[in-house]
């Protein structure tokens, strides 16, 4: 059994490689829904979708999220009704949200109607929200909080943060399949996908338990660095770290997950940081991190789960 | 003033016709919305649609319905997910009920829903809801009742009626435009557009006063019939008449309305009908009805309100 935690696009593409890799009833992908919102009544659930296209094989490849051969005639119309349009709504992506919207209306776990949506979407893997309750990011900045879509999309990123956090994740417990995954002695090792790790992985994290749970399982925990030479291969993670003081760069990955796992999948241009990873006490493998095609995404997935077997869990305390 | 009420494609035809004619303060058209329903979240006003569109001009003459230059990718998504496609929602459409849905869930009521859309979509002239409370069309049927897309999209009219009965009518009260122009002094015409009357137009007269109100008001009543020379030009209007036990024809129309209007516009291929018309003391003018043209939808309009200006008001009793 292999437990892989997600987020958007660089988590949806490792969690693809390690679908190409794994039998279906031994692997597990936990989505981030700190992202979710409603927007114009209909509850998206963005980490969700994207690691849903992308096993599904319906994903965009360049635009990383939504659905190939999309068409935008929703948002036109809605452009001429007066209606925001910082929120791309695709035509083919709306029957997700609509369902979805529908199904949770009708008193539906969210974890349910992910699996329904998959089994729709032929897709065998399974796929779970990180919890059924409402857990909403929020994005503190100089100039007050925003709500996540309102700083990643509106506002394109472009706020300094000055902090993070994940409205309802105390009252949060991990959904039916996550909470049984993380106890399931069969247990083989938990994948943390190259997502960003304060905006993705940290809402999973911030379940009560879900961390304690997760270091105290004998499986050991290894992360992909989504950060590559200095820089977030996808998204504002670089960005992020240095607005919160630190450098982007995978020495700061590794600090940032340093208490939970045991190793630390690193691309071969920061081969020189070895070392500095290695004294946090962690393992560390080296390999091609980049994934430009579903061949990348298989053989990176074939490598961290063989690095998770051949290491041995990192005493934390 | 020239008060409209109209349902569904032939009245949306004959409202933009009287729009043509008649400067936009002068106009209000009163629309149908027992047809209104929801569906997967989306409250759905088609008849409130078809007029919207065909004012705005952004109607698909062909079809009738919906917005031209639609594409469906939405539904092929939809049917993909497993969801009942029966009744087609276009992705440009989708923007209208989203935007309907969202506001009327913010507590805003449906006439002022169409005001916003109206303005929006560049529509000079008044359109408003004939309530603002829920009146649901039901069809009664040899094997049970039937809501009014089932019955009317989903089984395509096939069932035979037995009754049909308008819930939450008796509590409903006419929407604030509607109110104010049925006692404005300045009321000239009163215009029953060509639609169903069974079903578009007797939704209208089920509310509480509105029958006796129009009945009370000075200004003449005349109907365009929507059936010409024995057959409905659009919907189910001729088999419902059948199946009710009156003839689909024009004095059937003429019978249904007779305590209400003043006089009824009839096609010249139903000539023949004048006499038994004006035997239940009603006046008739006689022209091309059948619209075929924007050119067909003015003349027709101008006409109707021609007629209703040189007849006198029946005393009905």
């Amino acid at each position: 059994m292999i437990l892989a935690l997600a987020g958007g696009v660089g988590g949806a593409k490792l969690a693809q490689g390690l679908a190409m890799q794994i039998a279906p009833e031994q692997l597990l992908i936990v989505v981030n829904t700190g992202d979710d919102f409603v927007h114009l009544g209909l509850h998206i659930s963005p980490d969700l979708d994207t690691v849903m296209y992308w096993l599904a094989g319906l994903d965009d490849p360049v635009r990383g999220w939504g659905l190939a051969h999309e068409t935008w005639n929703f948002m036109t119309a809605l452009e001429r009704l007066g209606e925001p349009t910082w929120f791309n709504l695709g035509d083919r992506d709306l029957a997700t949200h609509a369902v979805r919207t529908q199904r949770l209306a009708q008193g539906e776990p969210l974890s349910e109607v992910t699996r329904h949506l998959c089994e729709r979407l032929g897709i065998a893997h399974r796929i779970t929200p990180m919890t059924n309750q409402q857990v909403r990011t929020i994005i503190h900045t100089a100039t007050g909080a925003l709500e996540f879509q309102d700083y990643f999309v509106r506002l394109h990123c472009q706020p300094v943060i000055t902090g993070i956090n994940f409205d309802g994740a105390q009252q949060a417990s991990p959904s039916p399949a996550f909470t049984q995954s993380i106890s399931d002695p069969a247990l083989g090792a938990i994948v943390i996908c190259p997502s960003n790790p304060m905006l993705s992985i940290d809402p999973i994290l911030a379940i009560p338990n879900v961390r304690e749970s997760l270091r105290r399982s004998s499986a050991p925990i290894v992360a992909v660095s989504p950060i590559v030479g200095g820089r977030a291969i996808k998204g504002p993670a670089a960005k992020i770290l240095r607005e919160l003081g630190r450098e982007p760069s995978v020495v700061s990955v590794a600090e940032h997950y340093h208490d939970l796992i045991d190793g630390l999948v690193i691309d071969t241009a920061d081969t020189h940081a070895r070392s500095a990873i290695q004294s946090l006490g962690l393992h560390v493998a080296i390999t091609d991190t980049v994934m430009k095609s579903k061949m990348d995404q298989a053989r990176l997935a074939a490598e961290t789960i063989a690095f998770a077997t051949r290491i041995t869990k990192v005493a934390h305390d």
